[in-house]
C-alpha cells in the first residue's frame, strides 16, 4: 500500500482519484485551496451536482466507502507550504492536478493570462523543489494534456525526446509542441521544467497527457454526496459534459465552426483506472515516463450527434447548432495518438463514449432545475482573440 | 526619427542603448525597476563602475551628449503600469531588456528559480497584451539568448519554425530548443509566449538571440558618468567580464572545467550597433523575426588565453585555474551559428574580442581599490544541483 498526496484533491478528477485511492487501501492525503469552486462562480457558473464542503466529502467517505481520508486545505503556490506538506507526510507519490485547467479562463485577458501562468508554474517548481530537497525518490505524477502538442501531421508518440533531422544534421530534441491556449502553453511550460528537472536532479517523474474527459459516474461514487464537481459552461466544462447539460436543458449543441477539431476522450471511470495503474507501477527510480492517456478519438461533431442520438432516445428533443468558433484552431485536421504504455500495464478501457453520455443525461436530468439557472454561460462568450465579452 | 520605450533602461545593455538612440536623434523613454542593482548586492556585489542614479545618468547625458531622455521608474510585472506607459508614449518600437537576466540567480533555491519565471513571463505577458490591445502595429524587439538552444549537433537557424521528419511523417515545428538553467527556460517560455502573440495578434516581433557581451566602451561613452554597469561575479558577470576583473584582481581566471563549452560573442559596441540596425528597419507588420546576434565563437579556455595574453602585454601576471563547473552543461560540443539576417541589414562589426579585452583591463585598473572589496564573490558559489553556498 501506498502513501499518496493529491494536490488538487478537490476537484473533478482530484475528487474522484481520492476515493478511488482510498477504496483501494492506500493512505490518502488531499490537498486543495478550494480556488475551482470560486474561479467558477467569477464566471456566473456552478457545479452542475451541488459540492458539499470537503469536510462533508470526508465525512461521507468515511460513511459510505469506509475509508478515511486527510484533507488539508492549502495553497500549492505556497513554497514553505508545499516544503512542509511533503517534509511531514513523506508520500511514495504526488499526485499534480494543482492547475489553473480552463484554457477559455487563461484567455478572458492580460490577468487570467498572468494568473496561469504564474499558478501553474509556480506550483511544479514548489514540487519539484520540496521533492528534491526532502525525498528525491518521490514519484511525481503530473496531470498534462494531450492539447500541449496541438495537431500535428505527424503522430503523437509517448516519448519526451526524438531523433530529426535538422537542415542534414541529426540530434535528439524534445518532442515537439505547439499549444493552442496560455493555459496549454502553461502545461508545456511546466513539462519542459519536469525534464529539466528529471536530468538535473535524477528525479522520478510520470508525464500524463490526457485528453478531455467526461462522465458522471466511478465505481466509488455510490451517494450523491460522493459526487464530484461537474463542470458544464463555456469557460469551466469540457465539450462533452457541456453537450450533455445543453442536452438537458434543451439548447442547441454548440459545435466550434465547423466541428472537424478531433481529440482523443477517455471517461472518468478509464482515467481512474489509468492512473491507479501508473501509480502503483511506477517507472524506475529516475525514468521520465510521458504517457498518452485517452481511449476514443472523435471529432466535435460525431461528439455531438452521439449526444443528440442518447438524449432522443431518452426522449428529449435536442438539435445541433452552428456557432462561429471562438478559439483559434484547426477545424480539419490528422490526429493520430501513440497509446501503448497504459495497455502495457493491463488497463482495458470499460466504458465508451457512446454509451456513457446516456447514463450522463440520466444523471443530469433530476438537475434540470438547478442548471436552468446558469443557461446563459454555456454559450462561448470567451473568444481567443479578442477576449471575453460580458 | 523613432519614438522608442525601453524596458530595462538602467542594465548594461539598456544604459548603452539609450544613449546610441538617443544620440541618433531618436525619442527615448527609459524605464526601468532598478532591481538589478538591490539583486547584485544581495549576493555581495556591485558594479565595477560606480553607478549615478537615474536622474544623475540622464544629466550627464544632456551635458555631454547634448540629449534628452525621458527616465520612468516603474515594475514591467505591475501591468496597469505597462498598460498607461504604452498609452501615454504611443512609441514606435519597445525594446524588452526588463528581465532577470542571470541562470545562476535562477539556480539560487527553488524562490529565485520562481522569481525569474515569474518576473520574465508576467512582463513579456503584459507587454504583449498592451502592445495588442493599444497599437498591435508597435514594433516588439526582444532580447533573447543564444542558450535557449542549447549547444545542438545541427546549426542555430535564424528561423522561428522548422520542417521536419518524425517517425515518418513530416511538418513544420517551432526550432527545437533546449535550455541550461530555469533562467533560459524562461526565455524560451517568452519566445514561444510571442511566438503565439504573433500568429494570434498578428504583433510584430524581433526576436534576438544574443551571445555573452563583452565591454567597457561604446562611441556614447565619453565620460565617466555616463558608463554603463558591469557586473563581475560569478552570479551576474558574464565570462569576459568576469575574466577580466579577476585579471586586474590578480587572481586565477575560472574556466569552469574543461573550458570546451564555445559560446558566440559579441562587444557592446557591436551589440549597440545590431540592435540599432534592428530597430531601424524593423520586420514587415505581422512578421516574427529571429535573429542571431553573434560576432565570433570561441571556447571558454580560448577567452582565458586571450585575456591572459591582453593582461600580461600589460604588465599583469596572470594564471588559469581549474575550477570544477558549477554548471550542468556539455564541455566539448559541436558549436555552429547561422548569421545572415544582420550582416543583409549593414551590420559590419567593429571590435574583435582579442583586442577589446586589452582596452577592458585598462578601464578596470584604475577601479582595482573598489573591486578588492568585492574578490571573494568572483569564485563560483552557486551550483545548478546544490544551489548556492554561502
Amino acid at each position: 500500500m501506498m502513501k499518496v498526496i493529491i494536490l488538487g484533491a478537490d476537484g473533478y478528477l482530484g475528487w474522484a482519484l481520492t476515493l478511488r485511492l482510498a477504496k483501494r487501501g492506500h493512505e490518502v492525503i488531499g490537498v486543495d485551496n478550494l480556488y475551482t469552486r470560486n474561479a467558477v462562480k467569477e464566471v456566473g457558473s456552478d457545479s452542475a451536482f451541488p459540492l458539499p464542503d470537503p469536510e462533508e466529502r470526508v465525512t461521507a467517505a468515511k460513511k459510505y466507502l469506509d475509508v478515511n481520508i486527510t484533507f488539508v486545505k492549502g495553497d500549492v503556490k505556497d513554497t514553505d507550504f508545499v516544503f512542509e506538506l511533503i517534509r511531514k507526510y513523506k508520500p511514495d507519490a504526488v499526485v499534480h492536478f494543482a492547475e489553473q485547467r480552463s484554457a477559455p479562463y487563461s484567455m478572458i485577458d492580460v490577468n487570467h493570462a498572468n494568473y496561469t501562468l504564474i499558478n501553474n508554474l509556480t506550483s511544479t517548481m514548489n514540487l519539484i523543489y520540496a521533492v528534491k530537497e526532502i525525498d528525491p525518490t518521490i514519484h511525481i505524477l503530473k496531470m498534462g494534456t494531450m492539447g500541449e502538442f496541438g495537431t500535428p501531421n505527424y503522430d503523437i508518440l509517448e516519448t519526451p525526446y526524438i531523433n530529426v533531422n535538422i537542415n542534414g544534421k541529426e540530434d535528439t530534441i524534445v518532442f515537439p509542441r505547439w499549444a493552442g491556449s496560455w493555459y496549454h502553453w502553461s502545461k508545456v511550460y511546466d513539462t519542459y521544467n519536469l525534464l529539466y528537472a528529471n536530468k538535473l536532479f535524477g528525479l522520478t517523474i510520470t508525464d500524463i497527457h490526457q485528453g478531455p474527459v467526461y462522465g458522471t459516474r466511478t465505481e466509488e461514487i455510490v451517494h450523491e454526496s460522493l459526487r464530484t464537481r461537474f463542470d458544464f459552461d463555456e469557460v469551466w466544462g469540457t465539450v462533452v459534459n457541456r453537450f450533455c447539460v445543453e442536452a438537458v436543458l434543451g439548447l442547441p449543441l454548440t459545435p466550434y465552426g465547423k466541428g472537424g477539431q478531433k481529440r482523443g476522450f477517455i471517461s472518468l471511470e478509464d482515467s481512474m483506472q489509468a492512473l491507479t495503474l501508473l501509480l502503483e507501477h511506477p517507472p524506475k527510480q529516475g525514468e521520465y515516463r510521458q504517457v498518452n492517456q485517452i481511449h476514443e478519438i472523435y471529432s466535435v461533431r460525431e461528439i455531438a450527434e452521439m449526444v443528440k442520438d442518447a438524449a432522443e432516445s431518452l426522449g428529449l428533443h435536442v438539435e445541433i447548432g452552428n456557432v462561429p468558433n471562438p478559439r483559434f484552431e484547426k477545424e480539419e485536421h490528422y490526429y493520430n495518438v501513440e497509446t501503448k504504455i497504459l495497455p502495457s500495464l493491463g488497463f482495458k478501457p470499460k466504458k465508451n463514449l457512446r454509451e456513457e453520455v446516456k447514463g450522463m443525461i440520466e444523471d443530469l436530468l433530476p438537475y434540470k432545475n438547478r442548471l436552468e439557472k446558469f443557461k446563459d454561460v454555456v454559450w462561448p462568450k470567451t473568444d481567443w482573440r479578442k477576449g471575453r465579452r460580458v
